[in-house]
């Protein structure tokens, strides 16, 4: 993963899109990881991208965020071609099952 | 970790608490993996939890995301003196590095 962890963001409010997922177990060398690397390069590079944290265990479990600056950078996000396409190869196979949870980040600390 | 993957959550709106860390490689025997533990087993006891999710790469990165009914859960639970005593530990030296996000949950889907 590209980025300082955690990742380092401006001051609240912004958003997040909360991204967990279920990969099959032992990271299986399907494209995964080239579409992975691609997303975060592609998303880098949006307007309004801000972070993003994403860990994954051998298991296949895995949880990405990724941080916006607003509801509309996420809409252009979610509508990059290359992104739509991605999705629907997760839905085809790459992930077992997945959720995803768009919120709005109040405060943001260190504990 | 218990419960299931994704978590399994009612129709927003409820509240995120994102909680990236930064733990030493190799998982140390430093008492944290008991700690983590029965922070889970008090947390799903709280009034007002709803799930959580938890992963953490061997290279020491992690993320929890727990979620909340509503801002008045989160602080009965920040509250928690073994939470409070969980978190001293973790500043003491479990944790390298860590951040904390309250999120308001507006929409959730599969996409």
């Amino acid at each position: 993963m590209a980025g300082t962890f955690p990742a380092d963001l401006p001051e609240p409010p912004y958003y997040a899109v909360i991204f967990p997922s279920q990969r099959p177990p032992g990271d299986p060398d399907d494209g995964y990881a080239e579409m992975a690397a691609r997303m975060v390069e592609l998303a880098t590079r949006q307007d309004g991208y801000l972070g993003h944290e994403s860990v994954r265990e051998v298991d296949g479990r895995g949880v990405t965020i990724s941080y916006w600056r607003d509801e509309a950078a996420i809409a252009a996000w979610r509508n990059h071609p290359e992104h739509v396409e991605a999705r629907r190869r997760g839905r085809a196979g790459w992930y077992r099952d997945w959720a995803i949870r768009v919120c709005r980040v109040e405060r943001a600390y260190r504990a």
